[in-house]
């Protein structure tokens, strides 16, 4: 999806939720426990009941990494079931050197090579420039780049200060030497809503993934009032408050009451914005 | 293998190399594509010719997730090849928050989720403590943090100065509170041997992973002239000149004497601090 399909969207669906599918096989529902692949049938139940309130899925690949092969597995079935009309997030914060990124690309954007080919995928910044372009070189596929993160560790390095800019800053400015507002999103946590006045200064134009709205305490109003741009701009993404909503049958409807109301939230934002 | 056991082996073995398993299907020997599992097939029969001539073996997780389910089938394998008296890291450059971290941990540490259990798995420092401590959680396992890579984009973020310290000095600093030279080391690339100064001086007695000897043009005897401690201290990989040194039938045997040249010249250097 480029990002006039992205914006269009947003648009139709009233909304720029992202859905986290982090599915840990410990939190899910016992009575899935009976089927062959109890976190795929989970996701399935997820996608099924809210695809029309989110315009995204974000899988987290460590919670599919942790249980081996079948884990794999699921990884694959669950990006193959994803709808083609949503922009599909592999989160595995991903990056080495060039010719070790390029294999990495293609685990998650070349189909013919591992079955998969996300729209996106997270990428971390340590290594600089040739760790992050082998992912650009693929045609209509974005790098979502870490910025600044919502996680305590995000005071450890991240606002370290070289010449009066912070190093997430400079990750802004440099990146930008390699990649436009059409082939790279920021990472950004929602918990300091103010944090997004400082990114606008780097990155007026350019889509920002917000994870850390609900289970993470982020506020979507401060999110949107410091962050949102004539186009939204923003994908907020939200997991565990959504997908654990119920453990029990009701999971998947619980689910999409949860989906509804951050979509009810998102219509009102968005229609400040001239977007209804 | 704890810092003790790393020590004995290199003293028995006159030897601090570290094979990279860079296993690419596209470069591997042309006769060995009738196996049911080519990579797997590549791996151990270097495995097998080189197992006394080095201490540990690093497999780049890239070239295996780029083949799909196939692929982590063949890492998973792999991992179960590995001689159980070889450090074995997992080359992965994972970091996430901290309860996605625990489960990339449980990926690699974890055999009874996911069928591997690594002594050491290395880690991106970009979102600080907490996407760091769930690896450290391990019992004897160990996590080799990216400090200052081999790389051409080490230069856009790495060395970015912060009150006197460039970001990689603050790594390695602020990373110390976490964790001890008995389970952590740092990634320290050999293409400059003089940056090992500044290394020592915030990390006296850590070992440190060395990639880039060898087709990336570290020069070995600079990484001892400025790296090595009285216990060594240094783990050298090296991937695809050793690995690659035949692509005929003659691929093991090719590459068991490149590993031997690079472990002689190690025995060398190991007699300049008394290990003979």
């Amino acid at each position: 999806m480029n990002k006039a399909a992205i914006i269009k969207a947003i648009k139709e669906k009233k909304s720029f939720l992202s859905i986290g599918l982090d599915t840990d096989i410990t939190k899910i529902p016992k009575h899935l426990l009976s089927y062959d692949n109890p976190v795929l049938e989970f996701n399935k139940q997820i996608i099924d009941a809210t695809a029309d309130l989110c315009i995204s899925y974000k899988i987290n690949t460590a919670f599919y990494e942790c249980n081996g092969l079948k884990g794999w597995e699921s990884l694959i079935k669950t990006y193959q079931y994803l709808p083609k009309n949503t922009f599909s997030i592999a989160d595995a914060k991903r990056g080495d050197i060039g010719n070790t990124s390029s294999m990495y690309a293609k685990a998650f954007f070349d189909e013919s090579a591992s079955e998969m080919s996300f729209d996106s995928v997270t990428v971390a910044p340590y290594m600089g420039k040739d760790s992050v372009s082998p992912f650009l070189a693929f045609k209509d596929k974005w790098v979502i780049l870490l910025a600044l993160t919502s996680n305590e560790g995000s005071h450890d390095f991240q606002r370290l200060k070289d010449h009066d800019a912070m190093l997430f800053e400079h990750v802004i400015k440099k990146s930008q030497e390699w990649a436009t507002d059409e082939n790279m999103m920021y990472v950004v946590g929602a918990t300091r809503g103010e944090a997004f006045l400082e990114i606008r200064k780097h990155a007026p134009h350019h889509f920002l993934l917000v994870p850390g709205v609900g289970a993470q305490g982020g506020s979507l109003a401060d999110v949107c009032k410091y962050g949102m741009t004539t186009d939204c701009g923003l994908i907020v993404n939200s997991s565990r408050a959504i997908i654990y909503a119920s453990n029990g049958e009701d999971f998947a409807e619980a689910a999409r009451e949860q989906a509804l109301l951050v979509q009810q939230e998102m219509a009102a934002e968005l229609q400040k914005i001239g977007i209804s």
